[in-house]
């Protein structure tokens, strides 16, 4: 298991802590890759000199740079997706930006057998209690029908073993409940869903989003980023207007705010690599690097696959 | 200006009245269909009896029906769109359900010359205060980026007719603020916008669209349709969240919702039809109405297509 040492606002302080945390209390093998010399200084500062690899890369991601400038970077990013693609780790857990570490490891890590395009599945709090997992959330612009199939398969992996649901419900997010509603690819993909080894929801519309209406929502990944994006603005809209309607105090208010951050339930996840990417929130501390750590290597252990491969050997993929 | 007297929770009690304010303080012309007998009662409440022309349609499109489905109903939506199509009324005005007018509109009024297809345009309030026309949010779920071309003409024209904003800026909803990131519709739309004659802003994304980043943002009506009910939907999930964590009165809370009513700035209006389409909001009362109308005169008065027919005498559609 890869750690990205220099990714996050905190960087080496936090991330380093959360590894040796993920190793110590988890048993998570971990390799951390980034600045050796300041990673040495925060192994030493925890108690575990010696005690954890180290992979040196000298680069760092600039702050602001979110997609694929980021693959030009000698950077622990791209260090540890190597990592992952040449088989000397399972998975990669890095708090970079989504879109720089999305661009990094469709480079460096490689497309798993059979698997026609990676998904990013972001997990999004409903207002039930419960969560979403939104898969593609940005991976995979213009996926053809099967494409979208392969998505929802592993959407229905990932909230199995990150958020614990047996028998997850897959909706397909359109624009009109009833089946048939929707553009050539979602009409397609509709037709192909409920063929699946999986619960079908039927389709979903934007405002089932957050609404707790499925446990996965399945869409192509121009529309879910749209959608992920829209969600963080939307909600910080609202927030906003209630603040300057002075009716709510600013600590209750970034409290809602927090547990709507679209991280916040597991970290968004880039599946049907060699290997999982985990990516943490930016500002992510010790303990939330710990968490994905094991996330990471619960999906890395093959779950998250399994219902893909199952489907695969039925149904090859095109 | 044919006005629909059964759409809207409220009917005629409510569409009547303000059909008259229209055609009493604004000079709008207007006729009234419906169930006649209900119409001509509210007209004399209204000191009109026999001032405002009344045509009869029977059927009312049932409560739920959102759809497709209003299409077989011989309703007064249905016979306000066919007015509008043979030429006997210049726009249209319904406080229906967005999805049931746009239907009748569609298959009823038919497309103006040039124009490839029509689009829904929706102001959305933003946090700064102005409010953003989100372009098409729902009529054309698999455009061309020459649709798209247009669709942000009649945008812009849009904006600067209901809105006031005198030379709107428009940009193009997709996943990367950098050109050339998007969808492959996205990135030949991305290069095709500069060469209009209107102030493309660039690549917009999913948290811009209540941002006020653009006065108009142009994507394909699929995308369009998710994002609005997106907006709905996390908006009313961020106040219940305030509301649960007992921070805010409801009174005040009630007031932000109303905000983010995607309808309440002007409404929503079907373009490119041989005649403007007006959806008022459900609940519309009579001055609403009375609004929507002067709306639908003023698009209907040419000026939303202008933009769109000097650039089609520059460039013929395909």
């Amino acid at each position: 298991m890869a750690v990205d040492a220099m990714g996050g606002d905190l960087g080496p302080a936090e991330t380093v802590g959360g590894a040796v945390t993920a190793w110590r209390e988890h048993g998570v093998p971990v390799v951390l890759v980034g600045r050796a010399g300041e990673i040495h200084r925060e192994l030493a500062r925890h108690g575990a000199a010696g005690r954890i690899e180290v992979v040196h890369a000298e680069g760092v991601v600039p702050m602001g740079e979110r997609g694929a400038g980021a693959v030009s970077v000698p950077s622990g990013l791209r260090a540890g997706c190597e990592l992952v693609g040449k088989g000397a780790a399972s998975a990669f857990v890095s708090a970079g930006s989504t879109g720089a570490v999305v661009s990094c490891a469709i480079r460096g890590v490689g497309r798993a057998p059979g698997v026609l395009r990676p998904a990013l599945a972001v997990a999004l709090p409903s207002v039930t209690g419960g969560a979403t997992v939104l898969i593609d959330a940005g991976a995979t612009s213009d996926p053809t029908p099967e494409m979208i199939v392969q998505f929802a398969l592993l959407g229905a992996s990932y909230a199995q073993i990150v958020l614990g649901v047996a028998d997850p419900s897959v909706g397909l997010l359109s624009i009109g409940a009833e089946p048939g509603k929707g553009n050539r690819l979602t009409r397609r993909a509709g037709e192909l869903l409920p063929g699946l080894p999986l619960r079908f929801h039927g389709n979903v519309e934007g405002h089932d989003v957050l609404a707790g209406t499925a446990d996965v929502i399945v869409t192509d990944g121009f529309t879910g980023n749209v959608v992920l994006k829209n969600v963080e603005g939307s909600v910080r809209a609202a927030l906003t207007l209630v603040a300057e309607a002075g009716v709510a105090g600013p600590e209750a208010l970034r409290e809602v705010a927090r547990r709507y951050d679209p991280e916040t339930h597991g970290g968004a996840a880039l599946l049907g690599l060699n290997g999982t990417v985990v990516v943490a929130h930016g500002s992510s501390t010790a303990p939330t690097i710990a968490r994905a750590c094991v996330v990471a290597r619960d999906l890395a252990e093959g779950g998250v696959m399994t219902r893909l491969m199952d489907h695969l050997v039925a149904e090859p993929a095109r």
